[in-house]
């Protein structure tokens, strides 16, 4: 059985993709949690990756590193469905699960990852309006021309899904104005029991993250030590 | 044929990713340039792929885009060994090359890839100089584990290659400073006949993209016009 090497589950992001997919697509694995930004966060991630980054998956005498790099290999290693099975539609999948892994910055890093917390809408920069302008661009074009047979990008759940969950619990925990089709899919993503799974244990956490607390008024604070 | 849609050869770092695994894998295509930084250039880039950025792969009803996914496309549809086949290389080859995907920022913004220029050697930061540390022990473990039977990370030319070989150019643009065995495969890479080919063609452009042109004095100028 594999092991996928995770962080925090109320702010790693880029954790929350892979675990999805592997629970998504009934791949079993063992999990070890790094607790971010502890004295001793650094010191334990490069025991498993020399790149000192999560998540990891560790696999008998195989290491991956790196959220996109995980998703394929677990396709080839476990024979699951993680890209569409048309041409095309696996060709759009994989391009935009790639512009999530180098893009999407502003948003990014305006509207960390937050599990715990509920903001207030409020104006973003221009910068974060178009992101979510392209998210919004992606998830019309992905449903329109590929959702028929199922609530998500491609129909069934897959890699490009995992790779913008992290994005569309940030839409939801800063209450970004959304179309209707844009809401339709967040809501598709958060109400995954998959996903409702990961919120729990996440909400049960009592690690605080500073840089991934924004200095806005919480409306909701869905933690108890937080 | 497929028709690869690439910016200036002497700037665009994430043109020659594929451009360069394509030549060396002998997959033959078209090519369309649309200079950067000109008046209509999202507007001719937005004609070909909704993310608006090269590199852009056409192929007949199929467009892909960003580098990490063209480069998986191509080993799929083409047949050709995009990846090393032993999987634990292979596991290595695609975390490393995600990892250039998403990262190498402080290095990718202080020395942009410019192909007609040489600069002194100089102190740079620290964010820097940990990219740089963090190449060349890609390059050696690479190299050690896996690089019998060639002079590229993984023996043969790979994906991976193609993913640093901007990064290569950097390195010998901006005179950094390497230990051998990093040296030895910059020079691998700066020696190919395909990337010479490709650096050719950059040095007989003629527009220059002051973005990309940074405030030091250039101790080497390759281009006429620039
Ligand atoms: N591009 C990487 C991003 C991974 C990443 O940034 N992980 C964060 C946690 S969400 C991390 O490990 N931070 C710890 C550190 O940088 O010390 C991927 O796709 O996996
Ligand atoms: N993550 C993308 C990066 C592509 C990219 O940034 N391309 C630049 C040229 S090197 C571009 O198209 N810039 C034009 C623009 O942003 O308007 C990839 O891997 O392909």
């Amino acid at each position: 059985m594999p092991t996928l090497v995770i962080a925090n589950k109320c702010y790693s992001s880029w954790s929350l993709r892979p675990w999805l997919l592997m629970k998504q697509l009934g791949v079993a694995f063992d999990e070890i949690s790094i607790p971010l930004d502890l004295p001793d966060t650094k010191e334990k991630v490069l025991k498993h990756s020399p790149a000192g980054k999560v998540p990891i998956l560790i696999d008998g005498d195989v290491t991956v590193w790196e959220s996109i790099s995980i998703m394929e290999y677990i396709g080839e290693a476990y024979g699951v469905p993680v890209w569409p099975a048309d041409r095309k539609a696996r060709a759009m999948a994989r391009s935009i699960a790639a512009e999530m892994h180098a893009g999407f910055l502003a948003l990014r890093s305006a509207c960390p990852m937050n599990l715990g917390k509920k903001y207030a809408s409020r104006d973003r920069s221009q910068a974060v309006a178009q992101d979510v302008t392209r998210f919004s661009e992606i998830v019309r074009e992905a449903r329109q021309r590929f959702g028929a047979g199922g609530t998500f990008l491609f129909g069934a759940f897959s890699a490009a899904d995992a790779m913008y969950a992290p994005l569309a619990t940030r839409l939801d925990t800063y209450s970004i104005t959304l179309d209707t089709t844009t809401r339709a899919y967040v809501d598709a993503i958060l109400s995954l029991p998959t996903f409702q799974e990961w919120r729990s244990a996440a909400l049960k956490e009592e690690w605080i993250v500073p840089a991934d607390e924004v200095e806005e008024d919480a409306i909701e604070n869905y933690r108890k030590a937080a």
